[in-house]
């Protein structure tokens, strides 16, 4: 299901993720041990097998009971709770879907709102949501992170305006099971509701309600990428599965100063994929004044900007290469030409995506030539069932990883900080005398 | 114009700045003396005064003289052929023109192709071309660069097989002014062509034919970012000016071993411009295995993905927060509502944009608080004349900031390494032997 090459990591990195994946493995027994000291955070490692299948079809059965007629999904959330759905979405259907519906007539659009409190990047959205009839999916598992709260805040009013009486069967919410502001709001409106599971936190939710609702919505073959997931969590029991070995590389390449890891894939429907796993790395990791900073780089398209800081810049970095074995929709050959003025006659009649994947060896060659260790991850076939098995595969990588380095890989303290500035700068009851303190230093 | 305030920086950074500004204004007599070693480099600096308007008249002649009808701006180009026009496109275009072309209808739909190898991205791109009566705009010095040359055969054989002989007149090619393919096959078949100047490397070219082909024939307002970045050129030739002081900062906070420079900013339409400046800098600087790391962020979206590893990762990072007195469009309020069960009252009926800003410098001071050194830049308004300047101004600022860290900042050897590996497994003439190794190695 993946296979991980590392013969392009330097020996010393080789020799010290050897060393790593005893421990590697015992803290996997951590995570799959439900008596271990991640109890109350590991619920996303047996959620395929213990809830995962039955909340699919409680989602289906929703779906297929639903009266009204939509053609817009608007997913509303922050962090863990838009980034997977977004990245499976993505990857999965046609990018030019609000263009031409036809390309696919079983997926709707799917928007996303609340990531930001930029009022223009709001007002562009509420522009074209006449042209729609949406389907309102609501994530929060309190209810009263700002950017969504606002943000439903503004749907809400405006689904009311518009539908009136009807708006609440346009409106679904994932939320925590019993308690939070938007439970007992959807209690007093009548939303239909899904439950974001206690022990599974934002940035590893996305095979839970939190990512299946909107795609199912949207007509991803949620399905499969939930038995992608269960059979990718199986296999790696196995000590010599990928997982360990990948997870014990990097912690191998960070203690010899290799403090970014880049994501580099090269196929741009993956660019948010990219953004999830960055979440998922940097939000787990990034604590006590360490960790490694995730990047993720597009080939080739990033080899002509970010290429020459790659190959000859400080070397502070190592690469993970995601591949594939198979792209689905990609048969397209280099026409042929009368001339040969642009040099290209060698690459005639080639199929574009063996140059791709032609292009991606070329770069971890020169790469590893220049001084960058290389970690080189290959998949299946870019589709839904492996889309669930890399959700599945970095989860676990990014938990193992952690444990390894000595941070707790489930909470993210940091977060808070801003916040509470912006409370008492915007007037937050409870914050006067930050708001005295901070307005000093201004 | 641009204002740079330095207070949240640390002491020791702070200190060294200074006494790096007097070296940053050696750096820049340099560059404005055009016997000086940059000679065949800086044509970017007094291009608009020298070049710039005169460009701009003949774009606009050309453009209103089309026969054609149009709805499509098709750029083909890769690195610093696309990234300007994409980056000046997306801040200052509506966000969803192509679902509604009401919302402006002085402006076209922009796309690019010619960026990757995906054969998968390629067809989606062809599958709604049909939906538009497309101009072409391609754009390479030499016209062999894979990427778009791939791409332009595909779109030419497309163009030839639908408009026949009137294909010609929807083609336009910017390229050298009398060698390479492009150059010829335009001679050939009749293209309309514009002119990348020789002392203007493909990063510093936004301001030319490059970036303003593609933006004119979009409708954007290209005339009021020449004179944005006209007036932000002859301010720098201020000691005091914050370019400087900015250059300066950077190579400081690099010194003491902040190697990653983090762009944040608050607007989702500059994701584009990030990527930009990330190509300006990491191309101008990432050498002899030295150079600052570029990365951007969005805020407030990436405070709740890279937030934690901001606030408490690795000590590496220094951040540039891009800001704005004005944002157009901007003037949605947080609306009022019947309770207050998502604990947003205490913002009821405030502008949304008002929060926005407040955010960032309540992140500034959380970050400064966590030991993250910030640069804060703040531009008037964000408009075309602004992103003028702030093309200007960064530039100059890599040349400089390159200039003082001891490279050359306007080359970039390394971008050929991978690309020799590709030719060989490719089966290019005369990489025979480079093939035969290889070949071995895998």
């Amino acid at each position: 299901m993946v296979h991980c090459d590392l013969k392009f990591l330097t020996d010393a990195i080789s020799k010290a993720k050897d060393s790593l994946v005893e421990k590697t493995y015992q803290a996997f027994e951590q995570i799959e041990n439900p008596e271990g000291p991640w109890k109350n955070f590991a619920g996303w490692y047996d959620y395929p097998q213990k809830n995962g299948f039955s909340e699919l079809k409680a989602i289906k059965q929703y779906i297929a009971g639903l009266d009204e007629k939509y053609n817009l999904v608007l997913g509303i959330g922050i962090g863990g709770s838009y980034l997977g759905a977004q990245a499976a979405y993505e990857a999965l259907t046609p990018r030019y879907i609000t263009i031409k519906p036809s390309l696919n007539k079983n997926i709707k659009p799917l928007m996303f709102m609340g990531q930001d409190l930029s009022a223009r990047s709001m007002q562009e959205l509420l522009e074209v949501l006449d042209q729609y009839e949406p389907m309102v999916c609501v994530i929060s598992k309190s209810g009263t992170t700002t950017e969504p709260a606002v943000a439903f805040r503004i749907i809400r009013a405006y689904m009311e305006k518009r539908y009136g009486d009807q708006a609440q069967n346009r409106i679904v919410a994932v939320t925590d099971k019993s308690k939070g502001a938007l439970r007992q709001l959807s209690q007093k409106t009548g939303y239909k509701t899904f439950v974001v599971p206690d022990d599974i936190g934002g940035r590893f939710s996305v095979l839970t309600p939190v990512g299946l609702v909107p795609l199912a919505l949207a007509g991803v073959d949620v399905e499969s990428m939930m038995q992608g997931a269960d059979q990718m969590f199986a296999t790696m029991k196995d000590k010599n599965h990928a997982v360990h070995h990948y997870a014990a590389a990097r912690q191998a390449a960070y203690a010899q100063g290799k403090k970014v890891e880049a994501l580099s894939f090269s196929e741009p429907s993956l660019v948010k994929f990219g953004e999830w796993w960055k979440q998922l790395f940097g939000e787990s990791e990034g604590k006590n004044r360490k960790g490694i900073l995730p990047m993720s780089l597009l080939f080739t398209t990033d080899l002509h900007s970010m290429g020459q800081y790659a190959q000859d810049g400080e070397r502070i970095i190592f690469e993970t290469f995601l591949k594939f074995n198979q792209i689905p929709d990609a048969q397209l050959l280099v026409p042929s030409a009368e001339d040969d003025l642009d040099e290209l006659s060698y690459l005639q009649m080639q199929p574009i995506q063996k140059i791709n994947a032609a292009a991606m060896t070329a770069t971890k060659i020169a790469h590893y030539d220049g001084g960058l260790p290389v970690i080189d991850l290959t998949f299946e076939r870019l589709d839904a069932k492996t889309m669930g098995g890399m959700f599945a595969f970095f989860e676990l990588a990014c938990a193992l990883s952690g444990i390894v380095s000595g941070v707790h890989p489930f909470d993210q303290p940091g977060v808070e900080d801003y916040k509470k500035n912006l409370f008492a700068m915007m007037g937050r009851k409870g914050f006067e005398n930050l708001a005295a303190r901070l307005k000093e230093r201004l």
